[in-house]
């Protein structure tokens, strides 16, 4: 099975593709989509669709995880970010596969086995556990990463994380 | 010149056709986008970006505008509308022509001459500016229309309201 794993966000997008039979898994890219803040609002979510768009054109992945928006800041913020993920949603809804959502808490306790991990902690799991080189670089791409094998070891389990 | 007006919410998205020569306005068409609540959040904005491309194409307007998100309730429920507003300028994006946005008081102070003017008297002026038989419903429809009134009036200013 083949997961593409997102974590949205306005400026960077952190995207990861994963093979897996439940128990190997294998990382068949990752990266992120980048949208400058000179650039005005409806082209940068207008580039997010068209870029989500491409890697499912490229990768043709069985399911989608999304790694849940949660944070305290701003209203504004909030609104903006929930765009910049409205936009991926979009791209994900007309493909037509199912997309599974994960909190980072759930995504932490997958990775490092403790829902408190740090950055540091879950990107050092990642490359252990995907046999990498070094660490996944953006954060934003490891994140997406530890997304889709979040969701390959959630098994039987995983249609409570179907999102509503 | 044809402006699109939208008004963007989650589970009603008001939207407003409106033929202008600057002076004299005719309402051309007006409705809402319903997204039921036991719809999946992902086809609920799908649907937004299906539903915002058909007025596109049959309407074909020259200029769109937006009324402007402006709520002070919790981040969550800015994430799902930012979701909503994003889908649409995602629409609008590909379509190509200029976005424009207005601030809820801008709207009021146009149509009504007063930035704190109520939805009903929002809603008779922009009766009564259009000639028409009764008020619009829903609320967002009439939202929606009065933000055309607001980009039709604003002639050589308007490009100050170009969204960013």
């Amino acid at each position: 099975m083949r997961i593409l794993g997102i974590d949205p966000g306005l400026a960077t997008m952190g995207w990861g593709v994963l093979d897996t039979n439940g128990s190997k898994h294998q990382l068949v890219e990752c990266g992120a989509i980048i949208t400058p803040p000179d650039m005005t609002m409806p082209l940068r979510l207008h580039n997010i669709f068209t870029g989500v768009k491409e890697l499912l054109i490229s990768y043709a992945p069985d399911e989608i995880v999304f790694e849940e928006l949660f944070f305290a800041k701003n209203v504004t913020t909030a609104l903006n970010v929930g765009a910049a993920r409205g936009s991926a949603l979009c791209a994900c809804a007309e493909y037509g596969h199912p997309i599974y959502e994960y909190t980072p808490m759930q995504i932490k306790q997958a990775v490092t086995g403790y829902g408190k991990a740090d950055k540091m902690q879950v990107q050092q799991m990642v490359k252990l556990m995907l046999n990498l080189p070094k660490i996944i670089r953006p954060d934003d791409a490891a994140d997406a990463v530890a997304a889709t094998l979040t969701h390959a070891a959630s098994g039987r389990m995983k249609e409570q994380f179907l999102m509503k």
